[in-house]
């Protein structure tokens, strides 16, 4: 009943009736005590149905939940001798390196205890997380420090950041540090580089612009791609990546193009060229590369696009560091 | 001990020793069932710690635990007699109106109980979702399709499709109707709305390109945008915004021109440019107009210029079907 009471005060305060079904979140197993949702409708549960089992239920809606969490179910786990020390973590972010490969290369430390490292696989990124518990966070980080150093030192340039950074914002810094601009050439991506890139705050400072050309008459028109190498090599080739590249960086006057064009499918495969085939070029410093990858049909088109962006930021990324 | 068994069974199989963290998956209440996991290590459980109460478990890995659901969890709760209806639902998608201004259009279907008619909202796109109850499915659908049609009757043009629809397939597939193409000037989103447009399949037959105008020569050397103008307006103008639409439509010579130009954040806003203002800019059927947003803000940088692509599009869908 005072749940009830507290839903409707709620519903009251927002001048909102209440409905049947807000009535069913006041329904609780006998013996379970009540979280109160400060935020929300729906309170959440601490229930132990048999003796050294307890249960707790929080609302579904993300933002209610983390707020319980933190304000009601930390300080009541602490409370019960569950969390008496800090957890710290920091997480090395690699890309180019199979999880597998970067687990063979570190395997002696995934059996550490304190600190754990653990590794995570998603969509072409791997993580490397370092946990520490400790009495403080300071003496967590203390634990940290030597181990991430030593992975640093075995994963060399695979590693391009950590916790916070992307590719991205890694990118943005190594450009701001040499002062140098960039811009891009867009074909089976459509656009999604520029925006990856844009994603980032302040990136006005060196990322120009783009040309998506995503038609073959706009590879011709404004990026200058020899209308002869599109019909000889066709749109996915290392000649016209590199056109793009080129083109992209002359017409809109850059230190850098960079350009991506793929087959994205799940149509417009060949034998020959096969969904997940993608082309890289950069242009600058003098000279123009391409690179070929070949992602597979298995993946979905998001996720061949999604993969060719963060290529082509990780091979800028390399090229920039082999110069520094 | 039988979990373990199968867990090193999995292990041994895929030439991978057993860690001993693995161990702990095979740990479970006493009295509890185990339901098997066809793909990974960690087991499931239904358990009954008192009576009238059922708990089941699944893996954290959602394709482990979306398999064990459909194989086991739903067969278990059919034959506890939990289901033995079909659900169907049908979802509507709204844009450019809100959900408490939908809802309230829409008010006394809310309250049916079958189908039952929900809305939900995010980020901008409000969704009605209709669900029926019955024996079968076809029973189910034939509950819901006359709900469906007033709604539409109601909506009106704030509805731009249903279930898998999203709003670049549905400008896609009006474009193609119309046998019209499409290109498009980006500023503050950098390349998202094409990405979005090209997210879509086959969309290479409506969709020509763009130009990514991040830093305002850009907007002057490719888009022919007037530096008296932006000197003056500012680029984020209604002036600006119709110049790049213009300006695209012309250079990629495609029958519409959408361009977009605003300050996403956190940064660079000012009193008379709060952070969230944004233009977008129409060009084709002999005119070009220009819309103002202010988005608010409250909101982050990728929200912002997620609403501007999806504003944009909409903009697009609604003269598209005008003009129809």
């Amino acid at each position: 009943p005072e749940i009830i009471a507290d839903i409707e005060q709620k519903f009251a305060q927002r001048g909102r009736t209440m409905s049947p079904s807000n009535r069913k979140q006041a329904l609780i197993p006998e013996g379970a005590d009540i979280l109160a949702n400060r935020t929300g409708s729906a309170p959440g549960i601490i229930w132990q149905p048999v003796p050294n089992v307890t249960i707790m239920t929080f609302p579904g809606v993300p933002a209610e939940m983390q707020l319980m969490w933190a304000e009601i179910a930390v300080p009541y786990l602490k409370n019960e001798g569950w969390c008496t020390e800090t957890i710290c973590s920091r997480t090395l972010k690699f890309w180019g390196i199979a999880e597998s490969a970067l687990a063979e290369k570190v395997d002696s430390f995934l059996n550490l205890t304190n600190p754990t490292v653990a590794s995570y696989a998603n969509h072409g990124e791997v993580k490397l997380r370092i946990s520490a518990c400790a009495k403080s966070e300071s003496a967590a980080k203390n634990l940290i420090e030597p181990i991430e150093q030593q992975l640093l030192q075995i994963a060399g340039l695979d590693c391009y950041g950590a916790d916070t950074d992307t590719l991205p914002s890694t990118v943005g810094k190594l450009l701001l540090k040499a002062c140098e601009t960039l811009s891009v050439a867009e074909s089976c991506t459509g656009g999604g580089l520029g925006a990856m890139l844009t994603g980032v705050a302040g990136s006005s400072r060196y990322f120009l612009g783009g040309i998506i050309s995503y038609d073959d008459r706009v590879k011709e028109g404004l990026l200058g791609v020899n209308p002869r190498d599109l019909a000889e090599f066709g749109a996915v080739s290392h000649q016209v990546a590199k056109q793009m590249a080129a083109g992209v960086r002359q017409g809109l006057n850059t230190n850098w193009g960079l350009s991506i064009t793929g087959i994205a499918g799940p149509c417009g495969g060949t034998d020959a060229k096969p969904v997940g085939l993608v082309y890289v070029g950069l242009a600058g410093d003098g000279e123009v590369e391409s690179f070929e990858y070949r992602f597979g049909d298995a993946r979905s088109r998001d996720w061949i696009r999604n993969l060719s962006s963060c290529t082509a930021l990780d091979r800028l990324r390399r090229k920039l560091l082999a110069k520094a």
